[in-house]
């Protein structure tokens, strides 16, 4: 019998809250095993150069355990092509490059050794534009590039198309056509990466304790690494601080520190300085799109043509398949009646880039939403209107095949459009002042992303086993995976929903692939959506077993029976028992039953065919975002005034956490939007610090206002879709629409920083003065 | 379909064998926490005394966080009859007493503390030998005594009776009447005690990271004591250095730990020191047992009556309940028509006993067989052919209910007196040598133990979740608890057995209560049974899931299918298929699901009733063993020269962990037998270290020739029984008769140490000589 939700909906912090501002928390750099060694990894001082290597005083160092280099091990190529050796052997590729690894008896003995190793570099002059690479006579930067496209430094492409473009063509009213740059952003995660291997020599098993974001994959990548059956691998996942996606690849520093162990018979633990956390971790894919795009005389939207270029680095990571991300904002964000999309990524001598929360989306965005505002300008239609009669439609089956079964795009866009409307107003007066020195304006951006999981690997689902305890303690043992989006707590709370029990009555456990059932790992803002399916799924077997029990025990019948207040009870609440009570009636009564149950997800999504079409998302989330920005022309700077945002969440499952995920992405929106960039230099890293990388800190939080669309998708738990990527997506889009609103400039690049605003100015000198 | 048995009965190392002697494995004292903090207990200088407290010092000591006492605390007593205060409030009644503890930023600092702080004591005089407790004029040792018994320093009492008492003693040819005195053995285990508890302020959830042996009690005693919900208190048990059965109680030290985190909001770690390891952990019972024996003239046994006095020490454990298993080996062992059976545990001021294998049966094994002995040579039997007529038989019910569905004590005899048929003749020669200075005997000793679990709790059951991955690993999430006795690898290898997949594959999870299921704990040699049941059971339900889509996949109809090298096959080998491609199968396709099964195994035995009848176990075990020694009677000293064991396992599981059960336990009983008592004097402890306290070593262990006797029980599984307490019980009786055999004394008490050996020479000089 279906009760009113008690807890479902509302706002509650995080369950381990409390452990994370009392320092209880344990990262992975608070494990100690006993014996423990710690590794210290030496990276070339050059982005392109063979090298040579003396060990003999860094070997001389009392403490010093051992020295792996690419000659000491015997270990297969990583990352999603396969192209990157773990250690490098005589050449390096990019300043990230591993060349050697040390494990010592403390971290500083480790990083002294590392110091000690004497390198002999023959430098060579770096290819670090992409456009450069794609040249005949560039170097081939990758020796392991699979070879199998047109061009030796082309890492992968994508080719994608719908509909009749030369008829939408034709039919335009007006056409244009941009070209698009952004910029190379990283995570910037404040708990810095780190892993602790051990091995053990006789078992020949190796335990990982890892922040890894796809423990099951991860399992097997480190397998294939290692050249070693995944099943004697075991990952231990402590709590991270911050992933964004950055853990979803495998990196050469994790399976070097499983070699030290391996080669020490010793646990090892790496732990990335802060600089090395800037120089080693993946970044946001930077990348130019040429944009094309066409309207007709009604303001709706014909078609796109797409042309990207992405900065892979020298390795290709997941981040590689972001155009799968990208191509579907093009071809399905606002109905569009034709698609051509076309995606290089090419190898460069720069860092390689990695998975980011948005994956591709936010690029994607910026340029779409941009396009729709020089559209409308171009046309003479309202940038709110514009979007509004373009919008998606629940019931729609787009172009490429994604079936939006509820969508909620046109009502998150009404709620901004409506929020936002003094605030342009007044922004469009303060545009009219062509000459004061601080001008409002405000921009509007939409975005669509998977809501519902997305189906990249053969099954995109999520494993759960849920059992009560003789306490009527619940424990839910989830596939799923915490990396700080607050998926524990929600999990938890469907279960004190369903059980009717109290929150701290309720333990989740999700942190070993010994443990742990199957799942596919944190990405594509799946997890509440899948692992909450999952556990619904395993309570939906639990219940009736524990109702059949109290029945018996109430003498009750066939009557409906609620769990409520850590009972079950008759819906009049006349006979009621403690659900403890019949947990271990189950148990120690016959027939002696445990209170679990398994159960296993799988969403209702299709593998993509090799057009890229097909529904590969259990449900789509959409969002809009109004942003007013006050531009300092004098300074160049821009403030974020307000920032109004309507998501369609399907249904609210934690108001604070959906706050929380809001918050933070629209942070990160501001800063990709305005502040980050990892600047690089022919191949050096300009700003490896949080001195000469921004990053908004909270005092950067403009007043946020969130609107929650619930659409209720029958596919998603209580009607939920997912969250967690959407708010950073159309932040920066709109922000750029915004200033160029505000000071009437077009901004085709991010970060909008104080220097390009004051050029922007002056090079629209005389335009302005015409306007 | 049932293949022939691969993996089971062979003898194979422990699975954490490597871990162990790596120096990889984690115990409770290599556990490190963020913040933790290290605590320290003062215990009373003097067994008993009212005693004042001056904390200044102390807490001036810089580094100290925290000093607890009585004063401070707010808990509820603990021990099997809520009769233990966990800190002493102005009044101690043991030597053992907790009366402050500490914590502090270290170890040293916490030690330092503790000497620091000043107690006036007003020293009482103890009282230490139970019969003068049981006098008028004793005083009250222990304030929180249930006074419901005659005598206000009894603590516990047991009457059992069955038969025909008057009838078999008109009935019986011979009766004899003796006194038999058991000293205070300690477990001695080389892993000192410790715990680490974990309090969260905020979600205010304990974890404790506990030797417990008994985890779920041990949840719901702890949660007495602190005042909270056992649901809000997650116990994690590492690795334990040794268990023997002192860990099934749970001790002041372990909450103190838990309020001194609860105080400070740190993690607190204590670990015993080596002294505090012989003066802070339980004993066995050390008792005076009286026991009137009949024999008739077919030298059949008639009838037992046996008054046990037990000293309890000041506080109540489990250990008072050995009468249970003391009782059983009077009232069942050999065939006796009629037996009456009255036991008391008595306060006194001396450290208080606690459970140590064999719970009681080593007590009474001996008094029961050095009588046997005594039977023997009054009426002129030999004492082979005495135990022989009187064994044991399958079918069998008892006089208290033991239902010996099968029994292979005749067997057991059988192989031990054949086996030591020579060297009793020899000792026979020998031993009529009176004056030779070395002189050589043969004991004998059988015994009964519980096979199948006890009932002793509502569940004697035990839960079970396996699972396999997409790689073809399996986890066995066990309720059971491994303290040592090598119960994970018995579980691994039934999986092994069961799912044709090699031992490597498997792990073995069972050391998080939030994680595993149910279990009443490590006592009474019940893990193999009851876990291997339940893992049995979850395989039975977890194997026709993968065989109904093997079947599927290899379209092979409904034919019988064998798991086997990793796969599933047909019978002839023909078509197979890999185990993880038909989990794969299973996960990732229709309809997705686990390669997950649970149960719960509850043993088909009784609660006894308030006569303490009842088949209190699923299965029995019994042994014979007989024990050359030859007595030095120049120096007292005795040296075991062989030990023949016979034991009724049922079936051996792991050929290599039954030795190694089988040599631990023979060397505990001969530490039993001639080296180990904890001596006190007036309520002080006399040998805190293993300097004074003799412990036999590695290079006291004697040729040991063991043969296991296989009776294929059919509640057991593959018919095993329990086997980890049984080879201990009847050492200390068999090396008792041994001696007595060989210079013709009668032994009566443990340890027969050379200064009894001595005595009873001088004692017995007259009628040695007559001889």
């Amino acid at each position: 019998m279906k009760k009113q939700l008690d807890i479902i909906g509302q706002g509650l912090p995080k369950h381990d809250a409390g452990l994370r501002v009392s320092g209880k928390a344990i990262y992975g750099q608070d494990i100690v095993l006993p014996g423990m060694l710690y590794g210290a990894i030496l990276r070339t001082e050059h982005p392109s150069a063979s090298f040579s290597l003396d060990l003999t005083d860094a070997l001389a160092l009392p403490g010093v355990v051992c020295i792996l280099t690419a000659d000491d091990v015997d270990v297969n190529r990583i990352g999603y092509k396969r192209d990157h050796p773990v250690l490098k052997q005589g050449e390096v590729c990019c300043i990230r490059d591993e060349i050697a690894a040390v494990a010592a008896e403390t971290r500083e003995i480790a990083e002294a050794a590392v110091r000690r190793i004497k390198v002999q570099y023959e430098v060579r002059k770096p290819c670090c534009d992409p456009f450069d690479a794609l040249q005949e006579e560039a170097p081939l930067i990758n020796r392991y590039a699979s070879g199998k496209f047109s061009n030796k430094n082309i890492a992968e492409t994508f080719h994608y198309a719908h509909g009749d473009l030369d008829a939408e063509r034709t039919r335009s009213r007006i056409i244009l056509n941009r070209r698009f740059t952004l910029p190379r952003m990283t995570h910037a995660c404040l708990g810095p990466s780190s892993i602790t291997a051990d091995y053990d020599v006789v078992s020949r098993k190796l335990k990982l304790y890892s922040s890894t974001q796809v423990p099951f994959l991860y399992q097997r990548d480190m397998a294939h690494a290692l050249k070693m059956p995944p099943s004697d691998i075991r990952i231990i996942q402590p709590i991270i601080g911050g992933g964004f996606g950055s853990k979803l690849d495998m990196y050469p520093f994790e399976v070097i520190c499983a070699l030290l162990s391996m080669r020490t018979g010793r646990p090892v633990q790496i732990v990335y300085s802060r600089k090395e956390e800037f120089i080693a971790s993946p970044t946001r894919q930077p990348m130019v799109i040429d944009l094309t795009a066409g309207i007709d005389a009604d303001g709706k939207f014909t078609f796109r043509e797409v042309d990207i270029v992405k900065d892979n680095g020298a390795y290709t990571s997941w981040g590689a398949t972001t155009p799968f991300v990208i191509m579907q904002a093009f071809s399905s964000l606002y109905k569009v009646r034709a698609c051509r999309f076309d995606a290089k990524a090419v190898y460069t001598h720069n860092v390689f880039a990695g998975s980011f929360r948005g994956y591709g989306n936010p690029q994607a965005t910026f340029a779409l939403e941009r396009m729709i505002d020089l559209l409308a300008d171009a046309i003479g239609m309202d940038k709110a209107v514009i979007r509004r009669i373009n919008a998606n439609e629940p019931g729609e089956i787009t172009g490429q095949g994604l079936h939006y079964e509820t969508c909620g795009h046109g009502e998150c866009l009404d709620v901004v459009i409506r929020q936002s409307a003094d605030a342009r107003s007044t922004a469009i007066d303060a545009a009219s002042r062509d000459r004061a020195r601080y001008r409002s304006g405000v921009g509007f951006a939409s975005m669509l992303h998977v809501g519902g999981g997305a189906k990249i690997y053969r099954s995109d689902g999520c494993g759960t086993t849920v059992r009560i305890d003789p306490y009527g303690h619940c424990t839910i043992i989830t596939g799923s995976t915490e990396i700080g989006q607050g998926s524990e707590t929600v999990l938890a709370m469907i279960a004190a929903e369903e059980l009717g029990i109290s929150l701290d009555r309720i333990t989740v456990i999700n942190s070993d692939t010994d443990v742990k059932p199957w799942d596919v790992g944190v990405h594509a803002s799946r997890t509440s959506f899948v692992a909450g399916n999952s556990l619904l799924g395993a309570i939906a077997i639990l219940r009736p077993k524990l109702e059949s029990k109290a029945r018996q025990l109430l003498q009750s019948g066939d009557i409906d029976l609620l769990f409520r207040n850590g009972r079950i009870e008759t819906n009049d609440g006349e006979a009621h028992i403690a659900l403890d009570k019949v947990v271990r009636e189950m148990h120690f009564g016959e027939p002696n039953e445990l209170a679990v149950a398994s159960y296993f997800y799988e969403p209702p999504s299709q593998f993509q065919d090799a057009g890229f079409k097909g529904n590969v998302s259990g449900s789509y989330a959409f969002a809009a975002q109004a942003i007013e920005v006050e531009v300092d022309c004098c300074t160049g700077n821009v403030r974020v005034k307000n920032v109004w945002v309507a998501q369609d969440v399907g249904k609210v499952l934690n108001q604070m956490l959906l706050e929380g995920q809001i918050h933070g992405g629209v942070l990160q929106g501001i800063g990709y939007a305005l502040y980050e960039e990892l600047l690089m230099d022919e191949g050096y890293i300009l700003n490896p610090n949080f001195h000469n990388y921004k990053l908004p800190t909270a005092a950067d939080v403009p007043p946020i206002h969130f609107h929650p669309v619930e659409t209720y998708d029958r596919h998603g738990p209580y009607g939920a879709k997912g969250v967690g990527e959407a708010p950073l997506i159309p932040t920066a889009a709109a922000i750029a629409n915004a200033v160029s609103n505000a000071i009437g400039v077009e901004i085709s690049s991010l970060p909008v920083t104080p220097e390009k605003v004051l050029r922007a100015l002056e090079e629209n000198k005389h335009k302005l003065h015409l306007a």
